[in-house]
């Protein structure tokens, strides 16, 4: 039923959106908006938009627009794409929800979301159609969304293969915080701990744990302060649970060890 | 020039010493100890041992003999062996290393080795015979070890093709606490934030940040125990590095919290 989806940002997220699109649904036509005019033409060139355009205007005869710039710049996206569009659904893909949803609570027509998917790749030269396959994608509608705009953002992201769970943004940021921030900000502080020549030695082990500090820098500081209460709260939790594995091996006592390590393992 | 290399514990380790040696050497004469008669029998029918017993004294024609046991048993096993092959050089695969080598320093056949290979898996059945190939091997002489028994053993590895680096076995121990043992200790505590709710909602980097947590929990309490000072002190370097990213955070300071992202990316 839609006719026209709009991308704002055409990056590693918003290039899959637009390949995952392009590949399954043949008669929607994919418009791209970025600031880069030989990126955009790129990202025409190889297949991902059908049109492309540096102008937030041109969205006006979108349908569905899923905005897909970095976490500060998506309430001032949403905010001139919903009055260049005025009939158009507006969703985001933004990995923190609550400061979003609450300056946007008086658009009706807008509805959080959060694909669950990417990788500590950018850019959409890395685009893939099958990203949202079988991914989690959590929809945080806010208080004022209308029952029309939610089922249209809902069915759009299943029809991408995704599993979408609806949940208030409150509770959608302590999620990501826990299982997705904290594990960032952890791998940072690990992999600045060995020195360069300690590092040489470091097997898989010591790769898998910090390869996601490998992501945008930038990226990741505006999702870190986005969501700074709930990433603080989650480090306090981390804290205890170090503070917990220190006492055990500086005590020497085994058994408590082994059961933290027991606990962990499940 | 070795005739006959026993191997005293036959889990993941020494299985993939036995299938290296045996697919490398085909002259060389694999022999086995272990505690499971029904186990050590099916390590054989596999094809990774020629021979196979539970007595260490069945070690006495060997050339060559590597202590693959828990960190915790190897001094013991390493005695039984020097005692039971007076010509044997004797070598271990211990992933700690300053403990092992004080009390062994009166043995002049003896030297530390720690391969640095293996994975969360455990037992012969996952054993491979290219576990060593392009993989670090730390070595630690005594200060009593003989020139014979190191060359030997830097041989050794270096014939299944690793390679070996020498150094003393408290440098050994600072570099495994910040490169292994360290990344253990975060992703156990990592895996314990959160809740059972939230963890259903992990992504890949979540899993690939707590995928070693999954190793063996008595053999790390050992490990960790028997590392106890270096561990502690990569602790605390580890804390000191979370208390910079958690005050930038606290503190809204872009700047600072790209800073710290950004080293870490290096």
């Amino acid at each position: 039923m839609l006719k026209q989806v709009a991308i704002i940002g055409v990056g590693l997220i918003g290039g899959s959106v637009a390949a995952a699109l392009r590949k399954r649904f043949a008669a929607v036509k994919v418009l791209g908006i970025g600031r880069a005019e030989d990126r955009l033409a790129q990202a025409r060139d190889m297949g991902l938009l059908h049109t492309a355009s540096t102008q937030i205007t041109d969205t006006a005869e979108s349908d569905l627009i899923v905005v897909c710039t970095p976490v500060d710049r998506i309430v001032r996206d949403v905010r001139a794409a919903a009055a260049a569009a005025p009939q158009a659904v507006l969703t985001d893909v933004g990995s923190v929800k609550a400061e979003i949803c609450r300056e946007l609570a008086d658009l009706p027509r807008f509805v959080g979301s959060h694909p669950m998917a990417g990788s500590e790749k950018t850019g959409f030269a890395h685009a893939e159609a099958d990203l949202f396959e079988s991914a989690e994608c959590l929809m945080s509608p806010t208080e004022h969304s209308d029952s029309v705009a939610v089922d249209l953002v809902r069915s759009f992201w299943e029809s991408l293969g995704s599993r979408v769970t609806e949940m208030t943004a409150d509770r959608h940021d302590a999620i990501v915080a826990a299982v997705s921030h904290l594990p960032h900000v952890v791998a940072a502080a690990l992999a600045r701990v060995p020195t360069a020549e300690e590092i040489q030695f470091a097997a898989s082990g010591f790769r898998d744990t910090t390869r996601i500090a490998a992501g945008s820098t930038e990226l990741w500081a505006s999702i870190l302060l986005a969501n700074r209460s709930s990433v603080l709260s989650s480090m306090q939790r981390l804290e205890a649970e170090l503070t917990a594995l220190q006492q055990a091996v500086a005590a020497g006592d085994r058994d408590e060890l082994s059961r933290l390590l027991t606990i962990s393992r499940r």
